[in-house]
Parts: structure tokens; sequence; C-alpha cells
């Protein structure tokens, strides 16, 4: 499978370049009859939209959604969701300063390695702005979920040693401070924490939680087709994601089995977990309980104080430079990537959804003799 | 795509159960001309074999690998090879402990919940003999890498809280210890807390660190099958990991960018980086450095000690109940997993390398012309 | 996979309805420096074209490419190719006489037993007007096999029981007649019979023949993505196709092996083979001969005369009804089909030329060793 | 996707060569909860058997089909199902003779071509026992098709020119001779033909023909995974097969609109077709009728009469050369290839049946609500 597709049932094929001419994506496999406009789609998006505080990029897109098939008299058709988002921004700025040069921690050299050579306005395909596709068909996907009684939801969990305990978690205040954590003390420090990476011409990583809830058990495929592998696989394909956990994660490496194995125990006729070190997810399949995954989050790499590199000279030979990465950068990805993790991690948790109802005789016998 | 299939070009199937009467791996679109015989896969499969120290099961399987296809000759042929483990040592043992009661920290409720009923004996597919066939695989992914110049190597680097630290790594040392650490009095001290570990009936988990060297740059396809989301499904899909990390990983979260950023540089005509939190991954492509990967392992579930949980009783509805797990058991299941990580880093590696074949249209003008 | 995505390395994915506000094509892993600009689509697109004589639909659609992203400075990136064409006469034309009437021969019936309602606007998805993103991929697939060498070709063999025998084949005669047909004078008999049908409020079928030169030996995977499997799948894939043809097809039915075997022999230091009953295919793989590929066309099945068949009362319950499918229908489907057959051959064969080129060992080490 | 796996929910993957060790086939995806024994496998595979009429090779294989996982008590667990025949007949015949040389009509050449060498041994992977894990896994799908009401079955319609015109159907008398054909009057003709071409030392083709009843309209997924072309692939993916149809197939070509389109009308409250020239598929989903597809067979390509070929010579260097196929050969592949059509055609049936349970939004709804 070439590249820009994801999924097996619910299928996404992103496209599109920094400063092409629109970018976009093809849901392929979404149900019919679900109710849909380009608003649904716009709220998501106008989350990852650039522009919102001062620790995002200044560039003003309008990042306008257009649904250009799929949908009928309000109705998803069965057949393949196209929606384009126009580039209103893309006037040709002057790339001369970087055109040769490769800027450390971005894909410039690699793509180079690969192709030969690279659109090299605003970073091409490996532009942040590539989410976008993601996010789109996240909001799709998302919204089936609803409908299936399946909620996801992300949020900031730490910028850079700005870590919130999880006891200190007040999920109301997501929405009331522009870096989506979910406790606006900590928002606050951590605001204190970028105005000073700022100061410094530098940047900050951070982490992201992401959590489902309302997840029947059983959904996930044995084996490569893990519920958690799935996850893995998606988040890990956003940009500048260096790690992914489920439940504890990394911490369960340090712990023994009698602490990090969850009790079940039955609540009334219904099966449940005493804790939820699994972070929902046994044997590759949800356990019922809230599913629970994180990603780490680089640094941003565009920073203005000079880095050491290597260009392409004149002769196509190369040498040694130093650059300084121009125009405003965001000091932090985290904040408007917290909408891109809870659009992989919906899209993924659909396809398997989806791909759970062939699981066993009965249903298909059911299903037909209906 | 069914879950027991990976990969598009180099694409491995597995199936089997603990308890079933073998288990095994078909390899689909392994070049042709390539030397193969069941030693290059033994080798591999000895390195999971229970049995060989204190810290790892008695059970004394053959695990003896048997070649059924696609080699002719010495060579391979093209077509797919079809390698068979049988399970010599399931004789029936009594399961009515575990037959109806839902083990902590297993599948065995998810199984349920998927499938309406599970093959109870030995954990059935969710058991670790199920990487079997993904070692037997990896085992000959590797061998066509180290044709290609590329080395994967994994190695246990930490057991619950005993990290061995990057500076205070021997390579050498891996094998000389039961642990696969790369510091033998790291493995010692290692040893004596799983001691303590198996004094208190209990079990504990660790991490695994996979390095590949070789690695020419420009490997990866953007977007979804980025390199590291590849890597990162594939590890994530291995039974008891609960977190994937690239390169520095969760620390870049709490770095910034003028430190998490590696400088490129020329040594000599070669491009280098000074440094590599990028874990050789930048953009989803191989950047030419060491990629290195990590993974965090649960403590082993089965411990003896008594644990909560939910049994069905006879009238098929669920109750409270309490559960030993006999028999022995690993305390911890790092040592036994670290061949299983590199297996599905070399097969994850080599479907991104032939996959890179067609990035180029001069690669394919060349390649039919000769 | 869902419906709309074909291909395994070269990945096509169409989107669009007839009377939505367009329709497009995304191409994924083309590989990097093909030049490539919205002519070289434009030329194919033509050849599809309505309103081109009078044997096709009056419909003037600019159906004018745009290429939205993957091509920079003129060459192709290696990223997705989003290829988009606007649907500039959708005017909202009376569809109350087929909303609720299920046409005979169309996919109106099937349309709403799977998905519960229909886009009826025109056939929606099932409009002939979902070949435009197939024949824009085609036209990049073909421009790269021609690059390496080796070239498609589609034409009209057949009108109704106008079939030109091999043996008056004028390949150059093929674009002086409306009707693509390799015969200038079966063209005009072909065009008096269509002047017939459409006096008789009817259509007739056909078929078109496809060849493919300059094929290395060797392309194709052995088994389920034979070369042959593979140009079935596709081209039956083709709205109208009833069937499809390799080689001698079914007449190889009625033949003997002694007949239908083709000798092997050397001219001069090349094999080649002294018939070609095998259409260029043998064991799924092409043997180096020219590749032979013929389709069945079905009639139109919009005609004008009176037709008996069901339609969706107002209640919703169904009742028999007669229909008269008004508007100008073309009276065959055949000369605008013989570009999507060649565009789906164009395809189908890249993608396979591309998979070939991991089969050995030694291709590998060659290649990363450069 | 490597070229042995078909599928994309019910996945089958086979491997192995003619006289290799075993021969196989791995079924992923297949629903938990169907009863399945050996027995159900067994009857199909002795459908298969050589050595059944003079008509075919003597070859006296048990051809035992083994189930090594995936069931358990009795039931399909959801887990891969193992199915291998072990080679028993692979006694080292002197191939000495077929070694170095490319027999006509078969994939010795292009084996080469690929690969740079070849399992010579009967065929090796091109042998048409590699159609036994196909038959194996159609009569799991088969099997799971039947409990919901979908019968497939496939017969020989004609040997060379003997044709048996559809009004002289007797489907009873299919198992009757040995030809598989229902009329015997017909099947005896063509055993008096077929006499003649062992007679002559040559060999005929024939036709398939395979109908599926009871399928629910609205199978089969729009555009690339229609109904037909997964047919079409699939069926065209056997050994010998040079055409494939579907209803009217290749005569549609010849008809007019007014009589190829089938009518709708109301029996009672179902709506039906008044005929059936569309062979139950209309826009690529079956439209509730009867489906029928036919399969072109080429005549056996090993015939004892002297052919010329070619030969690699000591020195690698290419030579013309006759060659005498010697051994007991089939005059006549179609009857032994009836299963497995009726097996290609259930496995994909039953894939696409499944790939529909997501088609609508009422239906996950639905099914999540359970």
């Amino acid at each position: 499978m070439a590249g820009s597709t994801l999924g097996d049932l619910f299928t996404i094929t992103t496209w599109g370049e920094s400063h092409g001419a629109a970018i976009g994506v093809v849901i392929d496999g979404c149900p019919a009859g679900l109710s849909l406009d380009e608003t649904d789609i716009q709220i998501f998006l106008d989350r990852r939209k650039p522009g919102q505080s001062r620790f995002t990029t200044a560039r003003k897109e309008a990042d306008q959604a257009r649904i250009l098939s799929g949908v009928f008299e309000g109705k998803t058709t069965g057949t393949p969701i196209s929606i384009m988002i126009e580039n209103t921004d893309h006037h040709s700025a002057d790339y001369s300063a970087i055109k040769d040069v490769y800027r450390p921690g971005h894909a410039d050299y690699t793509f180079d390695a690969k192709y030969g050579f690279r659109d090299y306005r605003g970073g091409g395909r490996s532009s942040g702005r590539e989410t976008i596709g993601r996010v789109a068909a996240g909001s799709v996907a998302a919204k089936i979920l609803k409908e299936l009684g399946i909620s996801v939801h992300a949020y900031t969990r730490s910028i850079g040693k700005i870590v919130i305990p999880e006891s200190e978690y007040h999920y109301s205040e997501i929405e009331e401070n522009k870096l989506y954590m979910p406790n606006n003390e900590y928002a606050q420090k951590a605001s204190a924490y970028l105005d000073e990476c700022i100061h410094s011409q530098d940047s900050s990583g951070g982490t992201i939680e992401c959590i489902v809830t309302g997840m029947p058990a059983g959904i996930g495929e044995p084996v490569f087709h893990k519920l958690d592998a799935a996850l893995a696989g998606a988040i890990m394909s956003v940009g500048a994601v260096k790690g992914v956990e489920i439940g504890d994660g990394f911490l369960a490496s340090l712990s023994k089995g009698s602490k990090n194995n969850d009790p079940f125990y039955m609540n009334g006729t219904t099966i449940e977990k005493a804790s939820n070190h699994s972070g929902g997810i046994l044997g590759g399949m949800s356990d019922g309980s809230k599913i629970v995954i994180r990603a780490a989050i680089k640094p941003t790499p565009s920073i203005s104080q000079g880095q050491e590199t290597v260009k392409k000279s004149d002769t196509s030979s190369l040498e040694n430079t130093t650059i300084s990465i121009k125009g405003r950068h965001d000091p932090v990805i985290v904040p408007r990537a917290v909408v891109v993790i809870e659009a992989m991690t919906a899209v993924t948790i659909l396809d398997l959804i989806m791909h759970n109802m062939t699981s066993r005789m009965d249903s298909l016998i059911k299903f037909y003799q209906c």
C-alpha cells in the first residue's frame, strides 16, 4: 500500500503540500446514511487552526473545508467523501534561505535522500499542514463513533517539564485555555515557560493524552492488527511524535505483576476492572475500560537561533553552514497536535469497530436473515 | 486485511495456538536467490526457547523449524516459504482451573468478548508461543538485511528499576548473560531482583532496546507508512508491549529544540549528524544514523499469588472468585522477547527497504534497461 | 480495502459523482522525477469526452484536469498526485422521472439494495463519469510505461456484429474514425448500424481490444496477483464490461494443445514464440510477446423506447411501471470506453512492473550498493 | 500485497510446490463458531483428486487435509486456520528431460525470466497442485455461505466443441459422469472426443460454468471491488483460465439494449427480473438473481507429441530443441478445475458478503446496540 492511505474498511487517503493549490483527503468506506455537512468538519479543523494564541503561527489560513463528493441531501451515500481545503495563504515567500539547506530536525535531508529533490516551500508534504486531511477524516470518524456511543477526547498532558498529575485533571477546563490543558493553573505555568522559550529563541516538547470512553469489549484483531498496535502505528505517523504509550506504558516496565494486573470484578451484572493499568486494552483487544493513549511530541524543530547544518552549494556538493530559521514559529507543536491525535485515534478505532462486525458466525447469520 | 498478516511486499502470515498441533508462518514476497536452510531459522528460534535459565519456563519444547516450501536446492525461489514448528509438549494438562476464569492481565476476557468463546489451553492464540512464527520470519528478514549491510540487534535495557545507562553498554556482554543485557553487572543485579520476585510470587516488567546499523537514508514512506509508524505498529503488536519510543522518545517531550535538533555536518564527503536524538528517523524516513527503538514490556501477568477476578459459573452467569496461577511461570518476559522485538524490527525494515526501490523514475528506468 | 482504491504500489483512489461538485483521483506511489503537467492528462481525458461524434452524448463538459498536488517545478515529487475535474454541466435537470424508478440495466436498484438510498442525479457514482478519474490516472501510468519502452493501445474491435478480423487491422486508421476502429471501412459499416439503432430507439454492444508492446518477460506475481488476473479484475471493474479474454480467450476452449501451445524458438540470441495464442502471458507472467486483452461491452442500458420496470410509490411500496429514458444517450458505449480500457491496463501493468523490482536478491543487492 | 494472498476480510494465503514436502493454505478472518472438521475439507479435495477417471492423471495422492490451527472442540475460533496436505507421491522422478527445457504453454520460461531459476520438479509452484490450497479454503467459504442460504455450484459446460446448450442442463446428472457435465449424453460425446485426443497425443480445452443462488442483492463494492471484478480476478488467477464472462458475457457485445436489459417486475412483494442477461450483477453489485460466471480453460499444455522449443545448453546459452512430454497427462484440465472455480467463487463472494456488513450506519448502530 502506498504511504498516504490508512485503514482497511474506513480508509483515508490524504494528499497535498503546504504550498500547493490545495490539501485534502478522500474517505472511502464511510457507511451510508450518516448526516454530514461541512460544519461537522470545520469544527475539527478550527481546533488545529494557526493564529489562535500567541504560541501558534500567525499565518491566517481560512482552512475552509469543502465536501466535493459522497454526500447527497445531507447524508453520506456510502461512496468516497472527497474533502478539499484550498491553500489561500501560499503567496510565494522567499525560500532561498532554506531551498538548499537541510534544516536540523526536519525532513529536508531525508526527502532529498529518498526522492532526489523536494518541494521545499514550507516543508512541502512534511509540513504540519499535511495533518489537515487527517483531521477532516477524523471529524467524520468521530461523528460515527458518537452515534455508537463512543467518545474520543485528547488534551495536552505536559509541556516541557510542566506535567499535570492525573489527580489534578479537570476536563472541563480543557477548552478554557489555549493550550488545551485539563488544568488552567498548569496551563498558566506552561504559558510562562513557553514565553521563556520564545525569549531564548527556543522551543519545547510535550505530551498529549487521548482517552476513549464507551468502547465495547473485544475490539481489535489479534496478532498484527491489535487495537494498541493500530493506534501506535497511526499516532506515531503524526510528524513530531517520538513515543506512544498505552495505559501505564513505560511505567509498566518498572512495575510488578501483582500491581500491574487489573483485577476483574462484577459490578452488578457487568464485568469491570478494579484498576486500569492496561489502559483499556488486553491482548490487543478493548477490555471495556477507558482507553488511555499517550504521545510524546518533540520540540518544534524550527527555531530562530543559529544552528549548524549542511547546504548544497551551487556545484551540488555539500558544505557546512549555519542557519537561523526566520519567521514566526510555534514554540510548541502540542496544542495544535491535540486534535490530530484525537483524529488518528477516531479513525483507527472506527476501522477496527467495523472489522469486528465479521468476527462471529452468529453475527453473519443474524445480519443476512434480517 | 485480516489480523495475522503483516507487510506489503515482504508479507508474513502467522498461525497456530499454544496447544494446537503446530505453529507456523508463511512468508510471501521473499526475493529469489537467498541461501536459506533450517539452521538459519533455528538459531533465532533457540534465542526465544524456554528453559534456558531459571527465569524462563521449564517447558522443553524442541521448537524445531521445518521449511515446507519456497526453498529449492538451498535457495529461496521467490514463492511462499512455509515454516512449521510442531507443538511437541502439548500433553493435555488440566485446564479446569483456568477454563472458566478470566486471568487478570491476560486476554481471556477479551477473546471471549470478541468471539464468544476461546481455546483456553495455554492461552491459545494469545500465548507467547504465537511469537514463534514472527521469530522464524524475522530470521529470514535479518538474513536478507545482512546481505544489504544492515544489522539489527536487540537487548534488554532494563528489568524493573535496574536500568543500564547508555554510557555503560558493553555490547559484547549481551550473549554472556541469560538476560541478554549489555552489562554483566547490571544483569547480576537484575537476577537478584528477579529472585526476589519469584520469592514473593510476583513478576517484573522491563524494557528492550533495538538498534539498526547500516541503514541507507530515505527508507520509509511519508505520511502513514513512515518508518517509525511501521516500527511502532509492529512492535506494539507483540503481546506484552505497552509503549514504544524512537530515539529520545518521551524524553524529547521534556527537551528544547536547540538541544533536540541534531546538527548536520560533513564528515569528509558524507553527511552525518553530530548527535542522534532523532533515533535515526526524520520525517518518517531513515536519516542515515543508527536507528534506536525502545519497547516497554509489562510484568508477566501469570503470578502464583492469589488474585481477584471473575469466573463463569455453570449457569453461564458471572461471579467473583480468586485465582492462583499454578505452574512455573517466567518472572519476567523481557529476555525471551528480545529476539521477538529484533524479528519485528527486521521484518518491518525489510518491507520498507523493498518499497523504497520504486521511489524514483530513474531507478525504474535503470532497472528495466539492465 | 474500500472499493475505490486499486493497486499496491502505484495506487489510485477515485472519487466523485456525475452531478456532484467535481470528480477526481488521487495517485499515490508515483515515482519521483517524472515530467508531468496538465496537458499530459488532458490528452487522455479528451479521448473520452462526450460530444465528439453523433454517437456520443451532447453534454459539453469541459472536463478540464487540474493537478492539485504532487508535482513541483514540472516534476512528480513522489507524493500523492491529486487530480480534480470540476463538473461544470451539472445544472439541476429534472430527475423526477428516474428518481424513484429502477432503470433496467442500470445500478439504481442495486445501489438502493446496498445503501438504502442513492444519489439519483445522472447515475451518481455509477455514472460513466466515474471513469474520468481512472483515465486521468491512466495517463500518468502510460507516461511512465512509455519511459520504460512499454506502449499500451486500445481500439474498438467490434460493434454489434460488425467485427474486424485481425487480418484487416490497420492501426493507423484508429484515429481516423470516431469509433476508434482500426479499419475505416468497418467503421463506416458500424456507423450505419448505429444509425439504425438510434432510429429504432435502441443501442448496441461491442468489444474493445487492448495490446501492450515492449513488455519485459516475467512481470506478474504467481498465484493470485497474476498479470492476467490483475488485468481481468481491473477491466471487469469498468461499468459495462461483461467479459474479459487474454490471447485466444474463449476460443482456446475449443482448441487443442498441439495448436494452442506456442512453440519457443531462438531469434538470434533472443527467445521468441512462433505464435501468440497465449496473448503474451504464461503462468500469470508476461512471456515477452505482445499482450492481447479483449473486453466485452454491453449495449448502453439507457434507451428511449419504453421498458417495463418497478418504481417506489409515495408510500415506499414498490409497483410495476413503464419507463422511457429521455434525453440524448450514446447508442454505444464502446468508443468512449476505449481509453478507459487502455487506462486500466496501463495502471495495472505499472503496478506489477513496480512489484517485480523486488523479485530477486541480486536486484536488492545491486540497488542498495549503488 | 505479495502474490499468494487473496481477500480483505476472509483472507487466504496458499503455499507449496508440486514436489515439496507439503502444500497448504492459511485462512485468516474466518468467523468464530463455525462447525468445521477435516471431512468438510476432504469432500472438496476429493473432487479435484487425480486418478478418478481415465481422463485424469494416475498419480495416486492421498491428498489428506490436516487442520493444524484455528479449530477448537469442533468450532472455528476466529483465529487463522492452517490446513496442510502432505505431498506423499513426490518420489524424485527423473526431471532431466524438462530441467533445462521450456515446455510450450507452461510457465517454465516466465518463472526463469522473473526469478532467474525455478523449481522444475513437476512444475513447482505453477503446478495444478497449487490449487489444493484454494480448494481447501473454498470448502470453508462454501460451508459459511451455506449457513447464509447461499449455494455455489460449478460444472463443465463444454469440452472442445461439445457445448451443452442451457436448455439441456440437467443439474442432477453432474455427479453421474466423470466430466461433471450436467447432461450425461453430452458427457459421453465429450468422452469420445477426449479418447480421440489421447489417441492423437493431443489435449482439449473447455469451459466451466458456475452459478450462485440465494445471493442477497447489494453485495459488491462499487468501482474497483465490484462483485464481477473480484470474481473475474479470482477466476482468471486459476492457472489455465484464459477468459471470464458474467451472464451473457461476450454475447452481450452482439446484443441490443432492448434485449440485453432485464426488465424488473413485482412478484408479489418481491422485486425480480424477467430475464437474467446480467448474470445477477448490475453496477458491480448482486441484483438478487442467480449469478452466472463462465471460465474458458485452455487445452492441457502437456502433450506427448513432439513440440519445438528452446533449451538451456550446458554453457547457459539457449538453443532450439524438440520436446515430447512423457508420462500420463490429463487430456483435459476442465473436470478437475470445476471444484477450483467453485472454490474461487465461494471465497470471493464470502469476502464481499463480509465487507457489505459495514455499508450502512443503521447496521453499525444495530450491531453495537445488541
